[in-house]
Parts: C-alpha cells; structure tokens; sequence
C-alpha cells in the first residue's frame, strides 16, 4: 500500500525551501547568537568553534536571503565595520529557534537544565510553544496532528 | 559595550546539540518524509533529490540518535526491509517542523500557498504555532520575546 504523500509533489515545499536557509548546523548557530544579542563577527567567534570563512559565508548567505541586515559601526581608533541585526523575516524565525530549544531542553539538556530560558519581556515569566487548531483545541500528543495538502498542493507528475 | 551574553558559556546549548541531530537539510527532509507517512527508502527518493548514500547515512544517523527507529517488513518475493518510523523524541520534533512551515509558508511560498497543511486530526482544523508566558500572555511580537540565563547556564571562562 502506498502512502498518500507519493500523490503529492515536495518540489514547492516550504520546508524544503525554509531548509535552504537555515538547515544548515552553522547557519542556526549563527542566528542563534544574533537571537541572545551578539551581533559581530569577533564576539561571535568567541563562543562558538565556527571557522572565520564559514562564519563569513554563513553571514552573506543570511544577508543575501533577507534574514539578517549589516549596520555599519565604528569603534576608535578602527576603521568602519558592520554588525549583524534580525530583519522582520529574521525575527519571525523565533519560533523556530524557541521549537529547537524546547526539545533540546527535553533530551539533549545536561542534569542541570538548559543554558537558556526564553521569556516574555514584559513580566519575565518563561515561554512555551503552544499547537492550537482553529477551533481552540490544544494539541498536547504530536500524533493528534497530521499533514493534509495544503493550498498549493500539486499532484506528483510520476517519473 | 560587551553583549551580556559574552559572559556565559554556549557549550551545553540545547539547540547546538538539537542542531547536531538535525541541523542539516537533508536530514530534515528525511524527517518531513517520515512526518507525512513517507516511511521506506526507495518511496523517501521518489519525492526527493537526496542521494542514495546520503540518505541511508542520514537515516543511520537519525536511527543512532534516538529519532527514529526501524520496523521489518516484508513483501510477497522479496526479502525482509526496513521501514523508518519516529520514536517519541522523533514525534516531539513536531513543533520544529510546524515552525518551519509557518515561516516558510509566509516567506518563500508560491503565489498559491505551501503544499501542505497541518490539522487537528479530531476536528480538521489547521494548526498553529502559539508562543505563551507562564503568566498566560500570547506573544505576537517576536521581539516582546528575551533570551535568559536558564537552569543550566554557566559563566564563560576567558580564553
């Protein structure tokens, strides 16, 4: 029996796509850093084991693809440089990295915990990702969800 | 002025070593795959461009480190195979999927919409990705969103 999805092309897929981006180890890493506020190249070298010419490529490619933006800076006695900031697209990958550290915490964390909370900045209580359905369920077992062809759904053409 | 994040170590970060295990497009690929009932190797190349190798390694991988794991099964004239299914740390990687879809539909979509749509299997209704503070406020602005020293978080020491 074959399943359903073979009926389906991936070749519009916005995972797929999203992957492109950020499916990369040093790529999130990089924004990983950006999101707790390192924004420049030296400092983010200083917690993390990233080559320079990775680090740099990693950059451009993020700069390119619209997800991070350069300010320039210049600090006495130096010559102008840049540092890196989240644009809008670039912040609206929070949830992506909040979904990462929540399983992180839940099976890769040392006995002590993660390293980092995510809060809400207004009272400083911690935050949690939430699946809710249109209809206001809470979906708290992962099998109570399933994929179903979404808008722009296309039929595989079989090779 | 120093971010205050330079203070703290990033060794133990949970989403580093969530990123170990999927930090890579190919193996989130796979994980789609398997997501959407896509379970056997030859049926996981009929949608993807992955090679051969690079998937049975990805899938080796995924298997070794808890996120998958492997179900016999055999059909008329050929000898026992595999099939891929998700663990429960596998099942928990939802939320990371369901955020890159999120982002990717509203990004990098086609004109038509992403293929695929996430439901409550109960009701039908489309999912979505919630973030919430302990105190029961929703956060609809990423940057309302902080970034904490957690459990876990150990000072740097300078190198």
């Amino acid at each position: 029996m074959s399943p359903e999805a073979l009926n389906w092309s991936a070749d519009n897929c916005t995972v797929g796509r999203a992957l492109a981006i950020v499916g990369e180890k040093w790529t999130f890493v990089v924004l990983r850093e950006v999101f707790v506020g390192i924004r420049r190249f030296d400092d983010m070298r200083v917690r993390t084991a990233i080559p320079r010419q990775v680090l740099s490529d990693r950059l451009t490619r993020l700069v390119e693809r619209g997800v991070l933006h350069r300010v320039p800076y210049r600090e006495p006695g130096h010559r102008v440089r840049y540092e890196y900031r989240l644009t809008e697209m670039g912040f609206d990958l929070y949830p992506v990295l909040q979904a990462l550290r929540e399983w992180g915490d839940r099976y890769l964390a040392d006995p002590d915990g993660g390293p980092v909370t995510t809060v809400h900045r207004d009272c400083g209580e911690p935050v949690e990702i939430v699946l809710r359905c249109a209809a206001a369920h809470e979906i708290d077992k992962m099998r109570d969800l399933a994929a179903r062809p979404g808008p722009g759904a296309r039929r595989r053409t079989p090779a």
